[in-house]
């Protein structure tokens, strides 16, 4: 196999050679199944070290392009899904003139990748710490089945038709309640129920966001928010985030500056830091906001879920009327295929979202809310909370234990008083995506860090749920990701001498038509 | 109670007093339950005919804003939800700016109103023709409660986690199924489960379209999509339907003039219309498509309710491979509260629409998605397709049979060979809204044309709902139907002449600081 390698080039020849492989896969050059050269040889026809030719590899497994059988190979692995579609039958070329438009990279935003959950294989033998929710094992299914039943026996037809088009109003006056016994004022009136917290969000950001429009994020945020944003392309304008959450100080030159239109934060264990927004900054930014105009989307996507610490009001609470639009889903606390969110809205803004919806997908299903309404009353979603409080405690607990015991020196993370998230800065500079090889062989997954990034595609961050699973897969998993994170950083530092000295010693392969610049 | 009327202006009085006593309503200063004068006094005090005073009454009835007590007058009603949420609190000025700035009408493009359905009180004695769905009774739902309990036994949690971007795979093959049996060739990996078709368009829309751009409709077309397409500031280029369906004759003028970034059209029982698209036109509609590099996007969304008549091929069956995105819904055939629909693509614009469902909503119910696959198969789909057809195109028989009866001479339509739809022109000039307050007064309601319609407000057509009711409900809903526009033509007529009389007869009430015009 000849791959064309560019020993100028500022792209490591390890990146190189994935990238290459990875059009081979793509193009059908290499189809499913088919044994990849061992690494020895390759690297020897391509005259690189073997340890370049086996990062290629172990990136492309991280992709889920190839797997390894021990002692066997390495083999192109069946496409995914999406892979197929692209390539069902015809070349680029092929298609209509409109669709090849489609293609060009000026389409999308440049970091605009499929999200990493999905682009992983899912393995049973990988402890996944890179899940967005909680543990769905805590979720009665029994008795939510039964209620089911009696929606369905009780409502009947109706329970199938549209429905209301701001939400089925039991089930609003019931998330009124629970949020008042939060210390969150709200009418039915002011709610609206979305498919999911993401529509949420994305109803709020397509009424108040033109092109070109900023917005005002944490940096790292929620990539479910990233993405919109620049699938709306509108400018990001990241405000760094410490142990007291956003550094509000910040904001008021990028209010002069940057005219945003919108600020969106997440003020109570933020996704991913873990972190929460002190009192003070929380005036604070009500403060600027007024003063400048902008309004506020809090999302307050496990605010409820704190093990110990004092709480604190969220910014809804705090805020006057109208200036803050708050978000919250049930997907975190119960089941994520329930795909049910709220808005809590004040003022005009309230009518212009329910049109937004309306034109969006007309109502959510009256069916699921008919029985999360008859599912949750305040009581209920108490006393849930109250033992998912408990056992993601404890687990936390577990996970900050682990990691002092297996991390390498030199990894830093703190100990969040609730949510889902601890965040992790590796030792040594090693980016997460250094290390997702060598997990991905260990078997254990976390969120990688540049993910949660606007722009920069490498991150020294990891994020890691502790509260999808029990202690003892914590422990293991953590104990797989210190080996991981221990041989990224023993590999970078052979990669990089490996290929300075590759740099040396390796006579360029191009022909003469191409001879390398005189001095370098 | 002074209402403040300008007799030179081009909005009739009945209207202006209407306009007035909505804004009272909304404001709070005529408060729910309080007696309005009675029409004789009112009109007396205004100086003008009673029958203005009794036009305005029974238009605000037809809003939902006022109900009248036989023998005991017309009182204001209690606020509708929306109204509600605009006006808790506080008066427009004491929102935050931004909010204020939504109120503008500038924010909306002008004609974007609140749908009637919704705006309309739901009452038991009225026999409504006006939605756009089936009859839900045929719905097997003793069955469909079965299947669900055994998709949350077997399935477990998995039913209710996020489930595939794409769409529950093994549902995706079902439909593939279906629609194959449909003549229509499709794979399960160009298929995308959207949460209803309404997000289909969304979707596709969002995708090809840019504020500006241009979109080639049958005028009429969906009310729904002419709401979506306001909200993305789309200029729409409306194609005249006839018998034949849209006159593809007229789009290529278009395409060269408008340039339009896509062409939408319901081909077959076109919604409000109810015709289907000749086979000639289907072709050439195609040619031109890819002539002048332009997607297509097809609403099937009653395409297989065919009673007679021969089936004609679908567009997405007839074009090359990629031109046309087709879209199909199971609001129309089993229950809208399932909100399943489904997108097929082919090429690479399918990738980027499962990218845009991710940002707009993560992934639609999974539960929802596994009940239906484990519901549906193809011979119970097209058994329960069967049984429909049957039942409709009696209820048809029936509405045809009774506008023939009741509606006055000069009203005309045509008999649809399948669908959900008969589309009325109303006789004399009528306009809908003019027969509006009188259905509503005889217990009857229809879709008004208007709504179906980009520009003008005012438009002598009614579409009717002819698969909902009971042929034995249809005969007495039409009966009403007939007497309301019998009204409307002779209050009409009346109304007409009063005008007239009072611009003669009753002089200006307006001050000598405001004069009217010398000349008039």
């Amino acid at each position: 196999m000849r791959i064309p390698l560019d020993r100028e080039s500022a792209v490591p020849l390890y990146r190189q050679a994935q990238d290459f492989l990875r059009g081979e896969i793509h193009s059908g050059s290499l189809a499913p199944h088919t044994r990849l050269p061992a690494s020895r040889e390759l690297a020897a026809s391509l005259g690189v070290n073997r340890l370049t030719v086996m990062n290629a590899y172990a990136g492309l497994e991280a992709e889920g392009l190839v797997y390894s059988r021990q002692g066997s190979g390495t083999y192109v692995a069946d496409p995914l899904p999406s892979q197929v579609a692209e390539n069902a039958g015809a070349p680029a070329s092929d298609w209509p003139l409109w669709q090849q438009e489609l293609l060009s990279p000026s389409w999308l935003p440049a970091q605009y990748e499929p999200d990493q959950a999905a682009a992983l294989p899912a393995r049973p033998d990988v402890i996944s710490f890179a899940a967005g929710m909680g543990d769905g094992s805590l979720f009665p299914l029994e008795e939510f089945r039964r209620v089911l039943q009696e929606v369905l026996r009780a409502g009947g037809r109706e329970a199938l038709g549209y429905g209301e088009r701001e939400g089925y109003l039991p089930l609003r006056a019931t998330i009124a309640h629970i949020l008042a016994s939060q210390g969150i004022q709200a009418q039915p009136e002011q709610l609206l129920i979305t498919s999911g917290a993401q529509q949420g969000l994305a109803l709020v950001s397509r009424l108040l966001l033109r092109p070109g429009d900023a917005v005002v994020v944490e940096s790292p945020t929620y990539a479910g928010a990233i993405d919109l944003f620049r699938s709306l392309e509108v400018r990001l304008a990241g405000v760094p985030v410490d142990e007291q959450g956003m550094q509000v100080e910040r904001v008021e030159d990028l209010l002069r500056t940057a005219r945003p239109r919108l600020i969106y934060t997440i003020p109570t264990f933020q996704n991913p830091t873990g972190t929460c927004m002190s009192l003070a900054r929380r005036r604070q930014l009500i403060v600027l906001a007024d003063r400048y105009h902008v309004p506020i989307l809090e999302d307050d996507f496990v605010g409820e879920l704190r093990f110990e610490g004092q709480a604190l009001p969220s910014l809804a609470a705090l805020a006057p009327a109208g200036q803050v639009i708050y978000m919250r889903t049930f997907s975190k606390m119960l089941m994520p295929g329930l795909r049910v969110g709220c808005l809590l809205a004040n003022g005009p803004v309230y009518d212009r979202l329910v049109l937004c919806k309306r034109v969006d997908d007309l109502a959510s299903s009256s069916l699921i809310q008919r029985a999360l309404d008859a599912f949750i009353t305040v009581g209920r979603y108490q006393s849930h909370l109250r033992r998912a409080c408990k056992l993601y405690q404890h687990r936390r607990d577990a996970m900050l234990e682990a990691l002092t015991r297996y991390l390498p020196p030199g990894s830093h993370w703190r100990a969040p008083q609730g949510g889902l998230f601890i965040w992790v800065r590796l030792p040594g500079g090693l980016a997460s995506s250094e290390v997702l090889p060598y997990a991905a062989a260990e078997g254990v997954s976390f969120a990688a860090g540049s993910h949660f990034f606007a722009g920069a595609r490498s991150q020294p961050f990891l994020r890691l749920n502790f509260a999808e699973h029990a202690p003892e897969s914590i422990e293991e998993g953590i104990r797989r990701l210190g080996q991981a994170v221990k041989r990224g950083l023993a590999e970078k530092a052979k990669l990089e001498q490996a290929t300075a000295a590759e740099r040396r010693a390796v006579p360029s392969q191009r022909g003469p038509a191409a001879p390398g610049p005189l001095t370098s």
